[in-house]
């Protein structure tokens, strides 16, 4: 519902930049009386997501497109499979192609990375959520590709829960006074996160009465410990290049939360491209 | 110097998206009079860009913090160089550091990906471009890293350059009609690139006027005879999922261009962090 | 710090609809070349909140005005009191008059009445917290005119905070059915607090792991039960229609929070006036 | 008509703030497919005013949302009264119920205690304005609201009238330079209003060829002595901190208006609230 | 002073306009080390207005950039006087040439066009003004540019003033109603002006006490006679495709008001050009 | 199509800059169930040009307006010929007449202006393009306004061609540094113009590579010769002050392009009206 609000926004810079002044070669060559149906296919196998904002896409170049869902974000597709058909004015579909394309390869491509580490660790009890290393002005939409993916979400914002790091820590002057110094500032409503190096750090966090520990930069077994001391006190959370080679590995520390900043920072977009099937003049 | 207009508006919508209303954590925890100085340090191996984004972020965030560079866009860095000494009021480069971070790991994996290819086809006269598959609301950004990496740019948006595809030949009733069309609408200014995938449409458009064509969809020795045909009447460019390992082979067939989408789509961020060297309070 | 981004924005908005396309009786009647100073004097008794955006009101009718601030944001303040003295063209100052006072003045109100709810319950343990009834578009600055005069803030918005009622009950099919979705779908730095209207719905909201409960409509004797209940297992919080009769009482109950709608809803401006010190020509 | 413009940014801004990136409560425990049916019920007494203010939050949220009003702004209403109902997607209606009423509770709040000022000056002739002393960004919507509540508005911001006060005539050198020159500058569509605390500057302003007189701080007798010298010549207008207890005293000196700051600074809300009647799923 | 504000928002929209992604050319060709000095110089004859537009052009393009100004708004220029000179970086001045020219190209030409309307009136007491038939977005700057030029300025917009005309006379059933209509809605500071075609209308309009007539549509005896039962009763404005050749006699009439849409919908610019003087090397 | 997200936002900021916060005459004297009928009305001989601007206002005003258009853009008009038959709430139509006619008196004056210099070069085999020197804010619709008088356009900002001046020309050292220059930076895609105001120029651009020259400052016979030269290697474009009274001549020198400034910065606007045929009440 109102999360249509912010795609509106994210979609319209888009095709502002995309589009500017005006689809020259389409306005030039494609007569205006001219409709065509299309395809949406993907080309390379993994998780779809954004079909919603390829549709507010479409939409905004041409409210008169109609779109009909053969697959709906979260769906596993293989190299042919049609995600969705498209009809309209040709002129439309032509210009909204490339950044409707732009759009949904990359969330495809960010919900394919996480759906493969959420695999990695399955069993585990362990979740994958993403981290802040967002693409600039996309944090919004690559975070929903993250949930598509099976992933779960970390704080959106600096502004919606607290996470003392080292430099918070040594600024605070200790662990005690940084957590107690943000629990009399912020609202009752938010969690303190701790990130801790040392098993020292995760008993000081625990009796500061930190909500989350972030165990940070530890050998497994070390963090193994950490999970086992905070259980019942503390959800625990690992982080700091996490990777499909030792996803798994982490998980099995026990740790109820993989933070992984490779889910939005360097994901690989998925193939997937838009076939015109047909096109007729209308006479109408 | 008017490109600063562009960045300040990226850079505002991005901070707006991270920091949101404030930087809770950091607010509570440390003290407003304490000051720091930091390093901006490469953890990976690759071509530094973005640098003058991360200045205007950290100058959006304090007009106060001081930024010394030690190298600069283009430089090549390893794992342990310093690209800049920053310093300022210590929650202003805290609550920068994330965004500041997520433009310069993009943007320098940009710039890498692109070295690396440039580096491919080096000796074969062919230049490595960009394409309109870049992040949405990055464009203008992620194509000047394009050219921090060694590369070239495409046009930029479908207003400044005609470029007629299969989809616009059929509408328009065949290339020379699509060419003629264009030519009469646009400015005479502009330059019109036609899409061929036979050698039959490589004499059509070369007939037609076209100042580009884009050899797509061809083996590499069909390829060559439409560079062959070309050669003083028009451009060549070579497109379509091209690949580290099919460059040089397509350099070789004497393109002036191979246009790869992957520069932007598929690059992998460069790891770069911000290290806190020392904090003090500012007793003034 | 980021803070000044956000009250930019209002100020501007705010100056645009005061000023309009200019102040037409300023200009016409007093000389571009006359200077001014003036102080902002306190006509009521209040804690005074709002002297950063009074100055950001100034600064952006004219980066020359100089500002001295005599008290600051918290400072108890009697009829005459001088809050800060203000130099610059006269017309900048008297331009900017209206705007500045209005907020300072709305903001002022705010932290007067949330001082004396807060002088209500000292002692108490409980802490007064404000609400979503804010004023639309000024949310930021009243809750930080709450926390100027000594009150906490609860939830930013819809999106930092999960806060169960008695609708979202009924739709999810009870207490734990609520919390349990809500749980599965948040991030896990966010809390959940919930609406409680009798005993049994504490017990389930302990059950079900409710970070924070809302006794509402309850009698003080069975608010306090509730305390008793979630003593140790969660906040709890009082809310609806608390009043200065009634704030004192409810805070004795043992509630942790007391959140009061009317801080921000119905609070009286405190009277402050800019008064004109002196005018002089600038010869130079 | 084109009000229609501005109350739509008016809302649009509410909302965003009030709904950030999504209502995350309403999104985990109601189902998307769960209707509702709801009613907007005055709980105190007063004179309604902003429901199409009301009717633009909800058609924001959702253009699926029907609306029947049962009382138009203007009625007087007592706790119970349905002001309106209301019938949408579950979701929908308790996203949007905060804003709606904050909106609707200040606007009847103005229109109310506007009410109760014209009332006690009834028969008088004089007619009970506005001032400039709005809350920041709702200018607009609040002087809507006093004339709903049977007020009258005075300018709207500094560019659409001129009025000289105490500072511009010292500026200018005396209340007859002061006019010449603000006729010789604005529009001769604008009226020229000027602030008169003696006798003797009544005179001055009316032989200076003012359109309206304010008599400020003058006790009543002379108050009502410069309404009898402006008769037929000029508007009078009575200001400053005029309360409910002194109205009907200062209209019976003639005055023609008498404008009231406290309408928009210091109105208490009225306490309106959204019940929800029935939830229902739909199958369709 | 806050005309600034407005002016920026004009100057940015057209320099986004213009300069787009940036000024390829000289960016390409013009190192970024090349410091220039050059000349604003008049190639027509007229008079000048919209240097403090130019000047907030080259600011926003590089706040480096200084003017000295040889002349101001209002002179008289002939060919070859030079308006001011500009030092600074040789790529801003170059980017940011044609927008400046295009502003003070289009003011000058409309203070030309109102310079030699006022004086075709000269001696009458009649005062020539504008219209709402400005350029669409430019209408605060034209209006300026108008008062540059020895004009004055009508209403700035539909809300702040009342100007009745013939539909709004039939639709509201009368002069007399209409006029009671507009004064029981519209603040007390607002004038009302009515529309009349004949000596009848002139009188129902006093009657009814418009402020202003506005005679239309009428031979100059007519009108001369509307002026004469109006004198002392309202002030008389004539308009209605006013021209050079008809400008006198209709000020002979003795109306106070002459409004000519002409001013700001059909002056032609006044020829201005930018003249490189120096270029050098910055060495520092 | 995307047109439309353009004309959006121009049409918008000029309802917003004439109506403000409501059209006070309209809603004070016209009810608000009276609908009425209107025309679109020519008043003097041109080429319409705008129309689906004028609908565009008209739907910001009221979506409910319809608008039959009897003639279209492009069209040759005479005093008395409907260009369009309106129908809608009486409000609505009056709110939004002065800006609708603005947009279209000013876009059918280049319209008309545009059409009468192609006249003037008919045969010739030259075609009329337009310049930068447009209407700041309106560059858009203005050059759409040249190709419905029957021009062509030049570039349409800075960013996409580059045209080499004297300036740039000094700056690089010379034609061919320029050039090479240019070409070295720019993207494939994009065209270079070189100005020459000598045949040695024109020798020194044509071996340079330049794609059009710009024969500024010349005699018709150097012109010609200069055509003569570039002949089959270079298109040819003459600048410069073209008048009516110069336009055929040069065009017979044999320049493939004449680009006029005067086309967009001294049209006359073509007097265009609106006028009501019909009002009645609307008993629905």
């Amino acid at each position: 519902m109102i999360y249509s609000l912010l795609i509106e926004d994210v979609v319209r810079r888009a095709l502002r930049e995309d589009v500017g002044t005006g689809d020259v070669t389409t306005l030039a060559t494609v007569p205006a009386d001219i409709r065509a149906r299309a395809n949406i296919v993907a080309k390379g196998t993994g998780v779809v997501a954004g079909l919603p904002v390829l549709e507010e896409v479409f939409r905004q170049v041409s409210p008169d497109i109609k779109i009909k869902f053969i697959r709906e974000d979260g769906a596993w597709v293989r190299p042919g499979d049609i995600l969705c058909e498209i009809e309209g004015w040709a002129r439309a579909i032509l210009t909204g192609e490339r950044v409707a394309l732009n759009f949904i390869q990359l969330l495809s491509g960010v919900a394919t990375r996480t759906a493969s580490f959420v695999e990695l660790v399955a069993g585990s009890g362990a979740r994958i959520v993403d981290t802040r290393k967002t693409t600039p002005g996309l944090r919004l939409i690559e975070k929903y590709a993250v949930t598509v993916g099976g992933g779960r979400n970390h704080r959106m914002a600096l502004d919606d829960a607290v996470m003392i790091k080292d430099n918070h820590i040594v600024a605070a002057g200790g662990i005690a006074a940084a957590v107690k110094r943000a629990r009399n500032a912020v609202p009752h409503t938010m969690t303190i996160t701790v990130e801790c190096e040392t098993l020292e750090q995760v008993d000081e966090a625990l009796i500061a009465g930190a909500d989350v520990l972030l165990l940070d930069n530890m050998d497994n077994e070390t963090r193994a410990e950490g999970v086992r001391r905070a259980k019942g006190k503390a959800l625990t959370e690992a982080s700091g290049s996490i990777t499909e080679e030792t996803a798994a590995e982490i998980a099995a520390t026990g740790v109820d939360i993989l933070s992984v900043g490779a889910l939005t920072h360097s994901s690989k977009a998925l193939d997937i491209s838009l076939d015109i099937i047909e096109t007729y003049q209308d006479l109408s």
